[in-house]
């Protein structure tokens, strides 16, 4: 009889390279599983590592695309920030990866999946909390944090059974990257005192390094989706990735995050999202022109909801269905071309314009042609201010007396 | 008999000069009052002009600690920003503005007061429902608004009755300013496709002429207020100048939002707050660390709700307290200090520190001296992803079926 | 050449038909349009009233399914309740006759709108909002509220121009009725220290003569529409039109509430919503039991969203469309049966069923069945607790040093 | 060495009892501690019963008062009322009783408590959360969670150790109470489609039974509270149980809940409250009284989330302190008397009335003492429709063009 199977979700780092070797102790026969979200590895080489270590069978699956479109986007016309500050860039691609583990899962007819993670993130939440969502017949395994072992003794576990050790073992963070961003923790960040050294930064220049002269871009939006850049068309993937580099060579995105983790404790995180900044600012600026009053003022509850959920792994749950209906409603006119010159870390707006604008200069202007109603104030006041003037009258009588 | 008086909230600018002479046509003895809330102008010159014009009575009244500490301070402790860009520099200012009138009023025995206002803005309602909060008896007279004059038959007015017209009348700009920050409006910058011109700030340096050296300072709070610099204590107002110099120096602080005004139209604004804006962020930082995560999740909704309320002209009003008694709960731990690199326009806050610092490195850390209990994680996932499981089970097999 | 046209919401009361004569002498031709959204009137009656009184043409339009569909489903959904209590009676239906209103004019080629609402009610701002939001270049006029005579005036204009006057003029109440509700207004009910008397209601019976023996209904929903009473099925209208006699003969749906008013006042109104206020609470019974805890959790503040917009005449507004869809993604799964009681003044829910139930006996009991894992409760509390627990530790222990 | 203590929460039921004996074979000196929440239980006798089982010292504390002081008072304010339906029982003794734990082991040194929760209800977590808050360095026993026997077994443990069995032991329900309310799950009400049976209940009337006169009765707040039943003044403990009496005679305050436990599931559930949907219900409607509008529309934000931390165990955490600060702050002038009409399992507010009541006759009036500015509407229109209006023109424009 045959071994069952279970699908890994495979890095090539050492965590997974060791985990494909013990599922197989575990009795599994282990199907390796690597996706490419934008993070810019040579995935040919982990392809065939997972084949060298033990694996059964390696996928490599492009999504990059679909992580754009379908994961990246909502964040970007939510403006979701946790916590006013993080793009959310892991959060985004657990569901992602969750997803094609599942669906590999059920096309080999595996038993399980699993996951690297261990026991004090959250992605180990964003994946369980996925998968029982997709496929709650399928078992979730999660080997480092069922070990539990400390890295000597990891290292000797991997030596003994010929799993390879990466060159850059000793490097003192731990990083997670794809199109929306990258992030890093541990090591000298973990002293909230301590400024981020340069060595943590891979995506963003220094502003010291920046260049002294601005570049200019347009980027242009249809119906909340950013289309072009400087009037040539690309695929959303295609479009962050170079916005990736533009912005990234002038230093902007850095965010340096100490955050309320969804397992209940503070951690201290530095990211880099020169891409994902830009975008969210201009985003947003488009919004500001388009978007009526009152749904400008209502959609940063939904946003704030949707950063969390998010956050917290709830991806694949019918609430985010429901968020996802309100976002995309008020995204019919967020179409229109913002201008942003990119310069010493900033993506400053210059401007924006748009079919679908709702101001008015001949609203707003202090000019002779003005055509706003002057005297309409008077009653809006006298109505708009009416409780607070009754409440005085009654309650200063009531006090004094 | 003598003539009703009516207290006048005088700027030393032309609208409010032509005020004093229109009033008096109307048969009102003229108090004119001007409030020093740091906005840096001559004040001697605006009380003596006062007088010229034809008050019968001129009042300079120093209000920028008050300001500090009684309004700055809660838009800084809620992170008020509306629409989250504009830091409600004016909107701030008006509430003490009309309490300062209503004071004089009631010391001298007027029976209004006086704003100079046009019927488009949102100062107008700020000044009247306040001024109906604090005194509902007093009669609110909006000359400006009520005379509706072209630029050109104001002009006339003046000259024919004396009235000295000020040099930089075509200016094409129309500014507020106090200690919290500057705002401009008008002329070139009506064209929201358009960059503003340098000359629309004041405040700030442009980042192609701020220095190549950062400056790194720290600030210190004190159960949420901010109380030293560089280790050295300011009261409030000298604070927030004293940091408008500092951060004003390296570009900090330059805010363009095309905004929806209270009156139901969008207007572009330019503000400049390089003291505000460094400090908010620095505020922020340190509840990042001190707060704990539930309160760091709800109080946005109260920060959104105070931003809004004093935007809408509401200060005085019962809401604002109950608003407030949330916020001054919330300030209890949020003491330490924040490391800020002042660079290239950023506050990059590079460290924090807090004796009451919820971030635990012993749970944090990825190292051996690990306290966080790792297997506490595969119970929480199980409770926390049950609903969403549940609803899978349930729903996908309803869907199959 | 001919005299422009104005459509005129027409009742055939009072009001109304003085306005008819009114707008003729302002140079207008007159087109009644008369709604029927359930209040039962004889609309025979009321077109021929329109005619004689002086209208060129007079409308009645059966709108009782739309509104029942389109405007009324959306609240019963919504469970919305203004300030909790008010199901938004006048306020679905005021929308729902603007658009019947603006298409009539569009039709007719009319330059104008009209309405007999006064100055001080929130229904003003509901039509004219809602006009101007379909047709902005339609006039809106508004009769009652320019003329502003007293009582005595306009019978005299009446006698005047020979409109007759309705017999019960001297009726104390301030009427409005349709399919949703009935609401009171004026007269003894301007005292809220007074009970209302029961001349003040007509929907439902008083509890002192309801009967002694309960009916048991049963409520079918499919996707959040409530599809069939007792097994059989009903049009949308026809079934609460059924229900508001069965629950009206229990004496459910009588709501007293001293109300704030868009208008800026407190106002006491009397409402009677047999069958709108037994259908919401059945809905919600059944949303209890197929919505998964985080939509649950979250609908409340779109509830509160949509019965204020709703309020506050912003049914034709983006905001009410995003809102629409986030509702309509949360019915899917609302497909059920619900057991009610009606019985001296109650709607008891007494069982609910659905095939999407989410509530799993063998998760819930306590009797040997329990298939809840109890062990993984251990861990859930340890991380749920642990940021409370961090700041015992870190606050306590300072308070004390 | 004398064995270390272990402070338990004891109730005088089966499974408290057989704690006792179960923590002294795990080596503990069990001190029993009993509290008086209002449930009207022998106390003496469960004082009593706690020692012959075999605790060293047993402690009964009377915390009516404070639990209505202290605790219900707050859920009265916020009208608290979990998913809408449930008035947070149990959730609000809980903390209290961690609390008395908590001060029971300081002074008796013990290093533990207990409490005799299972593993998959809501109280745990409360238990736990408020011991960890208040003493993080207390260790908290779950005895019941860990043997995690079947009935039988725990039967015959009982016996094998003289622990006498109650009498009512096949009772088929679980039941919690104190003045606050009544409790109650399992058996037959675990299936939601079934109607509870007259059995479930206790402290209310069934309708057919209630008496065919109402009693009308008078209940006076001062600054929120309630102070007087028909003019006479009573402790607030006393007040509730008063009015648990006389409401439950007339069948007020039966819930029947489908509700979402933190820990993932659904559950179904009984609730009588007599006193406090009374009380409620009167506070709500004083409320409507004497807020001025913008306080009324916020608070019920407030009130969701302190609903929702006191159902999820979180009362001694920073947050509570926060939202009570902002709930305390409204209360100022909730001072006046509501009338109740007691009667059906109704408390009908007739009337209500305040010194610092907001409702204006003069305001409200549709007679010839009108004091609202009629025309100050028309402004008030142009300006609250302006953004619909803009949009409308813009939008519609391009979607036809």
């Amino acid at each position: 009889m045959s071994k069952p199977k279970v699908v890994l979700a495979y890095s090539g780092g050492l965590d997974t390279s060791v985990a494909i070797k013990w599922l197989e102790e575990q009795g599994y026969a282990v199907v390796a599983c690597c996706l490419d979200v934008g993070e810019g590895k040579d995935l040919e080489f982990v392809q065939q590592k997972a084949l060298k270590v033990g694996a059964v069978q390696s996928y490599v699956i492009d999504a990059k695309e679909e992580f754009a479109n379908e994961y990246a986007l909502m964040a970007l016309q939510a403006h979701a920030l946790y916590e006013g500050k993080y793009p959310l860039v892991s959060a985004l691609s657990r569901p992602l990866i969750a997803k094609k583990l599942v669906e590999v899962a059920e096309k080999e007819g595996a038993v399980a999946v699993a996951h690297g993670c261990t026991g004090k993130g959250n992605d180990q939440v964003r994946f369980e909390v996925s998968i029982n969502a997709l496929n709650p017949d399928l078992q979730v395994l999660a080997p480092v944090r069922e070990w539990s072992w400390s890295r000597e003794e990891e290292i000797e576990y991997a030596k003994k059974h010929g799993i390879p050790i990466p060159i850059d073992l000793d490097s003192p963070f731990s990083i997670d990257q794809n199109l929306w961003g990258r992030s890093n923790e541990c090591g000298v960040l973990e002293d909230p005192w301590a400024a981020p050294p340069e060595e943590a930064y891979e995506l963003t220049a220094s502003l010291e390094t920046t260049p002294d002269v601005p570049d200019i871009i347009e980027i242009g939006f249809e119906e909340g989706v950013p289309v072009t850049l400087n009037g040539k068309h690309y695929s959303l993937a295609q479009l962050i990735l170079e916005l990736n580099i533009l912005a990234g060579k002038h230093g902007v995105g850095r965010i340096d995050h100490v955050e309320n983790r969804l397992v209940g404790i503070k951690s201290r995180e530095v990211y880099e999202c020169p891409g994902a900044m830009t975008l969210i600012k201009a985003h947003k600026e488009l919004e500001d022109l388009t978007l009526v009053k009152e749904v400008a003022h209502f959609k940063p509850i939904i946003e704030k909801k949707i950063s969390e959920i998010i956050y917290e792994g709830l991806w694949f749950s019918p609430l985010k269905d429901a968020l996802s209906a309100f976002l995309k409603e008020t995204q019919k006119y967020v179409t229109g071309i913002v201008r942003v010159k990119l310069f010493k870390g900033h993506a400053i707006i210059e401007g924006r314009k748009s079919p679908y604008s709702l101001y008015d200069e001949k609203l707003a202007t202090y000019t002779s042609d003005d055509a706003f109603d002057h005297s309409a104030a008077v009653g809006f006041i006298k109505l708009w201010g009416l409780p607070t003037k009754v409440q005085s009258i009654v309650n200063n009588k009531k006090v004094t007396v």
